[in-house]
């Protein structure tokens, strides 16, 4: 039973999108009952995995009746759990999204049927089902697969998906070609999206166009009411209230009967009652139906666990054309009690008893977070000035910025997934006299960089720019590590960029922040600050020299917090007899013009170190900034390389890069006896 | 009398938000009229300025009684007029925001009270009435007012507004932050937003966010039917949509009756009056308004050109606490037959005679554009493979994308202003097996920065972006130059990036992306290009030589256009005796690094040349491979410098940043002449 809202066609190319002949089942005025979403589940006796052992690939999935579905998402469930409770990964996600994965997997001719995935992390029983359980234990390890969907990695992975919100406009592009490629009409093409991720700006930019052409795309909104975080804003609040209450379903056939026997209404087809369904909710509700707005047919909301309903609901609307979307209710975490009530929590819970749910506590550090040294800051910095407001865009948890929250909730925005309504937002409250504190990682940062330009650093206002996760972040992978804003940021004129080596540098950094009137940015990775044994002095443009190494010698120029470890690796090897000089350069813009000449003076080899694309980077306006000062020595850059770089500790990938530390030491060496030879 | 559409507030935070105790003049049934939008409007006598002569500021405006407000808005549309007709500009929008500005200006407290203008090219008659009359006719020009507001110009521009879509952003950061500054609380902020820019993502997350906090932003909807180009997008088509119509009035006075009677409605506030019209209309016309999916309350549709009704109603809504959306109609051109009748062709219209309308032809170029190489190149394309298609972000026109649109109208795709989701959705296409050609112009194309790395590059997916006004555009001034695309692109590994010196070099370009299966960005500048006299092998990373120069002297290396007159200027100094080598590189990724050794052993100076930000850019590349391949000399990089450039001539401005022929020429001498005092 479909509750449809379907609306008149407006534009000349749609008319080809008429509602499809064979009726539905559920034509007149025949009421949609509300679905029962069950808040909470009960803990199940392990299984057996059956069934799932029985499925090399979605084809064999199709082979299975319909009635075997519950049992094995069940099977998926447990497969699930028992993996991410030793191999941490996107947990309360993927348990949300099983009996999706298994309805579509089921009723698509999968991978010629294209499923999309937005935000990747909800796939995993899609990874499982599709050739990667057996391997699936390695998930986001360095030889196993990547915690996202890659098509680099399999025919059913279909797009790149690390980022929110792309899934209907890629989709959209793979469903309108099809449909202008003969032979390939009937292909279908599936967008699954998250309630938090249909908010971005870039999946409206893509609803706004899915009418626009002859397509048959269907999105799948997956709606567990959350982000990572709980979900925020005006979409979310609507979503939250599309329902078919007792209220509604009550008054809607008093009116309807009313109002035919009046003769004031003639149902004359079956769109006009849907539209009556429509109009009588806004009624009730107060609330309209935005997808219908923008002239996509509406379907739900039904329950997305119901799997065996899905799978019937699914293959009634697959071969409509037109585009539609189906607006399923999940719960995040489904399936595993304790992640059901606390979801955020277990967004990316850790390792955990899989039998209690109990979480295995890694050894506390004794060190702090590079997040949490900026949170508790910011924290100070407000409750010191009443201008300080703090911004993060669905991270309040990833960015600390929860931590301002606590304590200044009417000073805490977050803007949900809207990077770029972040920092426009930002630059308004500037001009307005506020001191904003925007914290975004830097792999989204790409996503708000016209703003920062046009918004922020065009009228110089003071925005500082907390760029968290910097730098290689592991696991996370290809989508997720913040390799460029050195290279994105340093060619924005008036542009004041920083990396601290250690917590007390960030902390000097913001102080520093409070009184600075200009764009800001301050860049620090993922993990663990070092921190520091020395104050710094913090003033744009000037570097501290650690070690002076010996004249004539080896200086190591560093930006950020690669600088702890290559102090210890210094330090180590002058044990050894090896002196290097070693410069914590803090700002790549303005650069410490007196450090580089006295570093092209004083020294014949430099090595450059930074966590981040050496394309573009700090080595680079280094060594052209050491070139101009006359130095004609040997300037060796480590860093990222040219190419990408796939998932694994961060450890590992830093390895392949280059710039471990075994990397460093042997390139100081290196250096070093090049020197001494000549 | 307003059509208010008032939604029950869900938000905690919102509960002051409740609908103003003092009674709106439309109460209950009262049925809102039609607007009637006259579709064009007859020739008027030219008129004096005897009003508008008397105003130097707002203030004077506000002391005007309202009477006088329509001659004031015929004579400041005279007055631009009169002043766009010899010194082009952005015509027809402006015109058709007369009264709007008018009466914002009116009715609030500027400066106090905030209009935030998005994409500021509407704004002539705000600049007029708010101190820069006397200077209009400079405007645009090196001193003279940027066409777009500009707050480093004037503090009635509250925001840079050269990139759409940001203006709701903007304001609601400043309305948030004078709700939270004690004594600021009754401070007014106001976007100015047209149908086109409301459709971009950002000003969707804008509205997502808008009613999360308190604040008291009103968006003025300014909906002229019209991007440059007529608009796109299912958003669009819903606000053409909203209507009033006869057969709404008819239906909703007898079911509002009938239900009455029978008890089925009881008319408990204004606020059940209003859904009930809502849903009423929603019933009869298929739509539902998608402003009160979002929490915002909504009045409109009025008449946008009738300026004593504009100054009734925002006086009506001007005090009311909450976000709230007034939609206005307007006419792009209004007041103007001819531009009334073609507004696209008026959008910027260049030079005309202002009785006639008839548009003063400057001599027809003999050579082509570079977009107009461009658009008829794609053509050709695309008639010799079907999988070619063609993607712009509402600038079908100015991007010359509008060829293809005459010739295969299937294959082309104006997205809209959504540079995002186009990058995003030609990803899609490419994945099912097209050839997107993406045409957005440089300094837009930051707004799919995210999008090129994460939806095209990670996997390598044969996306051909062709990026059109690339390096200084001249007057359009400092939002629209596209200085930055070589640094932020040259980052991203898989990334291949070039620039054609000529018209035959970027036809060569084109017919090798066809065959190329990787991402490919194509860089060309505003204006025309020259023919080129040779044709040009591409293969990537492989630049040309085109002058010889002498062993041990000068070497200058060009990436683009700027290659072009560099050519003549080089010809012309040998019958000087003075010679140097020229490398056309074409390609920026990869850097021709056999050139680049020939010219470390060859010669002793290098100048680089680009059209481009010098920080990051070609130059840098340049440099540094030359470094690495030995060379010690002297590299003298010309291009633009790390700050804003504003508004001017191409020529002025690039004689601003020191690279226009005279010093071109004067950086040979130079490097030429230390070479021979050696």
């Amino acid at each position: 039973m479909l509750t449809e809202l379907h609306l008149p066609i407006h534009s000349q190319k749609m008319t080809n999108f008429a509602p499809d002949k064979k009726p539905l089942p559920t034509a007149g005025l025949r009421l949609t009952a509300q679905e029962g979403f069950s808040k909470t589940t009960k803990p199940k006796a392990p299984v057996s995995n059956n069934i799932l052992d029985s499925i090399g690939s979605p084809a064999d999935l199709r082979k299975l009746p319909v009635e075997q579905l519950p049992q094995l998402c069940e099977e998926i469930r447990q497969y699930i759990i028992a993996n991410c409770a030793h191999n941490p990964g996107h947990f309360a996600s993927s348990m949300g999204a099983v009996e999706i994965a298994v309805a579509l997997h089921y009723t698509m001719q999968t991978p010629d049927d294209r499923i999309v995935w937005d935000v990747g992390h909800q796939a995993y029983a899609h990874k499982i089902l599709t050739g990667r359980k057996d391997n699936f234990e390695k998930l986001r390890s360095l030889d196993g697969p990547s915690g996202f969907p890659s098509p680099l990695e399999s025919p059913y992975d279909t797009f790149a998906a690390g980022h929110a919100s792309n899934s209907i406009s890629a989709a959209l592009g793979m469903a309108i070609a099809d449909s202008q490629t003969p032979g390939r009409e009937e292909r279908k093409t599936v967008a699954v999206i998250g309630d938090a991720s249909i908010s971005g700006g870039l999946a409206f930019e893509g609803l706004n166009n899915a009418s626009m052409e002859r397509n048959n795309l269907l999105i799948v909104l997956n709606d567990n009411d959350m982000s990572i975080d709980p979900n925020v804003g005006a979409l979310h609040r609507y979503l939250s209230g599309i329902n078919t209450s007792e209220a509604y379903n009550r008054w809607r056939a008093r009116l309807y009967t009313a109002m035919r026997k009046r003769g004031l209404i003639s149902d004359n087809g079956r769109g006009m009652v849907m539209r009556f369904n429509n109009a009588i909710k806004s009624l009730l509700t107060g609330r309209q139906n935005i997808f219908e707005g923008l002239n996509i047919r509406y379907f739900g909301p039904f329950d997305g666990h119901d799997v065996k309903r899905l799978v019937k609901v699914i293959n009634e609307i697959k071969d409509m054309s037109g585009p539609r979307l189906l607006h399923l209710r999940t719960v995040k975490g489904k399936g595993f009690p304790v992640a059901e009530q606390n979801p955020a929590a277990w967004h990316a819970p850790g390792r955990f008893d899989p039998a209690t749910g109990e979480k295995i506590k890694s050894e506390k550090p004794t060190k702090e977070k590079w997040q949490d040294v900026f949170g508790k800051k910011l924290v100070e910095l407000a409750s010191k000035d009443d201008r300080v407001v703090g911004i993060t865009a669905g991270m309040l948890s990833g960015t600390s910025v929860g931590l301002l929250q606590k304590s200044f909730p009417d000073r805490t925005f977050d803007v949900g997934i809207s990077e770029g309504h972040a920092v426009t937002f930002a630059g308004g409250l500037a001009t307005a006299g506020k001191r904003p504190y925007v914290a975004i990682y830097s792999a989204f940062l790409q996503r708000a960089y016209d703003n920062i330009i046009n918004d922020v650093a065009i009228c110089g206002l003071p925005v500082t720019f907390c760029i968290d996760r910097a730098g290689l972040v592991g696991e996370d992978g290809v989508t997720h590590h913040g390799l460029f804003d050195l290279c994105y940021l340093k060619c924005i004129p008036g542009m004041t960029v920083a990396a601290p080596m250690d917590a007390r540098s960030l902390r000097a950094l913001l102080d520093f922040s409070l009184g600075f009137d200009k764009p800001l940015a301050i860049r620090y990775p993922r993990g663990i600050a070092e921190e520091g044994d020395a104050e710094v002095e913090i003033i744009p443009g000037k570097s501290r020299r650690i070690s002076e190494g010996k004249e004539g010698g080896v200086a190591v120029l560093t930006l950020g917090a690669i600088g702890a470890e290559t102090d210890s690796l210094i330090k180590k090897l002058e044990s050894e007899g090896i002196k290097a000089a070693h410069y914590d350069m803090i700002w790549l813009k303005p650069l410490d013009s007196s450090a580089i000449a006295e570093v092209a003076r004083r020294y014949k080899a430099v090595l450059t170190i930074e966590d981040g694309s050496l394309t573009g980077g700090f080595g680079d306006e280094a060594e052209m900034a050491l070139r101009a000062a006359g130095f004609t020595g040997k300037v060796e850059k480590l860093g990222v390389p040219d190419k990408w770089i796939n998932h694994g500790t961060p450890e590992e990938l830093r390895h392949i890069c280059g710039f471990d530390g075994p990397a460093i030491e042997a390139a100081l060496k290196r250096l070093h006896n090049d020197l001494n030879l000549k």
